[in-house]
């Protein structure tokens, strides 16, 4: 027995231990040729399996057979980048039979690859970094996206400073939104000049914190996120990344509290800001007293000097969306003050499916090419 | 009524939605000062619930009270930072009451920060970057290290390959390690000479693929990944960060399957590498004949010529681990032959809390200071 053959006996068991099959998962989601989608659970001790997210305009019902599996077929569903979970009797379940990263996306392919899609093209990077918030007195983390070929050119870079939702934070725009995929496919294609976007975290104060509740708690969100963003997220992405550092070449846009935040904090602040857009944004966190918000009435009564601050003052929204009646209101009242803004009112709800598809039709008008 | 009289009403109304409490969350996990923690989760329709994770040896159920909430009290634990999942009736479910990030870890805190906390020390950056494999025909992923200074300093720096274990990806050791803050707290107390660290995908062929399975599929993930790492990870690292490119700045190091694989590629490749770890490496992945694996006997054969070629060879495996019996006869055959090992013995189970320390313990070993 040489010692080759001891070694080999017990580190066979471990390998064979790694290779042992699961039992086997079912195939779910099950995507066909038709674009409808089979969802399938087994959970024979449920009562009620409901299918929940952005494929659904309300939550579905899936039937359970005698073996205990939970099935569900909806669409034909129009290709895009889904998200979705079971409820099981009021608990969130991620699908155990999808086999994505993450498994709670899936994606129903078109004819061609579509904006978000993994190509083989040159691919920029996300960069996560933890940073001392002086003005909140905590230590925070920014997502920062550089172009395809940072590393080796020389020039400056735009910057688009980037703001997610309620209940989501700083790695939402990438792992949800997939800003990077859609931004390195527009460079790929030619149709977007380079540029380095930031993602800071959006709550001054996390919803669990004492200072997110109470009847100053808006304007303490309001006011606290605007000092992190302005005294210490930009200065710390200016001491180390290579991006311009003035207004000209400074956007901010945001989805939802993100996007009220980005029209908050851009119009409030045109010596810094150039481009302001919000992507079905929740505009009372801008409008309302209890937000401590911007002075919309000063706004209005000078368009003309509004409209020369800004190059670009762009809001987009689905029809689907509860916000919609808020956001087309506030657009008319800016349009009819004669504020230029383009309006984009597109079909569909408060999801990802449209803030994916606002980012790639606003990030190429930010820094116009040539 | 004015204009801002207007816009004020409709938008409040939408503060308000995002303003509205949710159902109150259970407290959980709930820590006590004495270290018992216990866990809480409201599941009325639910037959059986298990608390899993780190943090118990075997599933441990959860007791029902009349209002449908389980609970369970487990401890005192040791101070450390603890991951856990319930299982109800079969599915995995993430703890609603949890409102740290990610809601699937909480800490047990101790006297003092421990090595994984976040203080305010200066932090690095973790870099992800996505790459097309050459040798794997595909668009990988992988994630890079870079330590505090990076962006403003000049020199070069030596580098570590970190490899994660079955069933994870590239994600892990930044996500469920921590090897970001672990190191830039090492560098803070000046225990540590700064260092990149490179964790690419560890799967050649994820385990879903067709090529995961079948007789030689032990063997194609093997040289697969050897290949990835060897032709295609190494130079996009060389090209793109500033990290020296001989054998004496390069280390390997992994957890489980990665361990496996840290010690089949490094000792495979003394041209490569300098420095070897594995930590609860699943040793038939390098040693059973199935894995095509590395010839020990020719190592075992010429001690002297790997105690020249290697500056460190690390083995670490805790008591509780189901690879510790495997891992034991291994260190002890490789060291009665004379190769000069470090093998560390620690409690402990096939788990984080185990590989956390390890790397604080071996990362300042790889490239001593001075």
């Amino acid at each position: 027995m040489t010692r080759g053959t001891v070694l080999s006996a017990p580190f066979l068991l471990a390998a064979l231990c790694l290779a042992q099959p699961r039992p086997p998962a079912l195939h779910s989601p099950d995507i066909h040729p038709d674009r409808t989608v089979t969802f399938r659970l087994s959970a024979p001790k449920a009562t009620a399996v409901l299918l929940t997210g952005d494929l659904v305009k309300t939550p579905q019902t899936l039937e359970k057979d005698s073996a205990g599996v939970w099935t569900i077929t909806i669409g034909p569903l129009r290709p895009d980048l889904y998200s979705y979970r079971y409820s099981v009797d009021g608990l969130q379940v991620i699908d155990p039979g999808n086999q994505a990263r993450p498994a709670t996306m899936f994606t129903v392919p078109g004819d061609g690859p579509d904006i978000y899609d993994l190509r083989s093209v040159e691919h920029g990077e996300l960069h996560e970094r933890w940073y001392k918030s002086k003005s909140l007195d905590e230590i925070r983390r920014v997502i920062v996206y550089t172009p395809p070929g940072y590393q080796s050119a020389a020039p400056k870079y735009p910057v688009l400073y980037l703001l997610h939702g309620a209940g989501n934070d700083e790695t939402s725009w990438s792992e949800s939104g997939r800003v990077n995929l859609i931004l390195d496919n527009l460079i790929a294609d030619g149709k977007l000049k380079p540029l380095v976007v930031v993602m800071p975290y959006g709550y001054a104060y996390p919803p669990v914190s004492p200072l997110a509740a109470g009847p100053d708690a808006m304007k303490r969100q309001r006011s606290g996120f605007n000092r992190d963003l302005i005294e210490d997220v930009i200065p710390l992405v200016q001491a180390n990344y290579r991006v311009y550092t003035d207004r000209e070449h400074r956007a901010i846009a945001g989805l939802s509290l993100g996007g009220a935040q980005a029209l908050g904090a851009g119009l409030a602040h045109p010596e810094l800001f150039s481009r302001v857009a919000g992507f079905s944004p929740a505009l009372g966190a801008v409008t309302s007293p209890e937000a401590g918000g911007l002075d919309f009435k000063q706004l209005l009564a000078n368009p003309a000097k509004v409209n020369s601050q800004f190059k670009l003052l762009w809001v987009g929204c689905g029809t689907d969306d509860t916000l919609f009646k808020s956001v087309q209101t506030f657009t008319q009242t800016l349009s009819s003050s004669g504020i230029a803004l383009t309006y984009r009112e597109t079909d569909g709800a408060h999801t990802w499916l449209n803030w994916r598809r606002y980012l790639a039709e606003v990030a190429p008008k930010l820094f116009p090419k040539g």
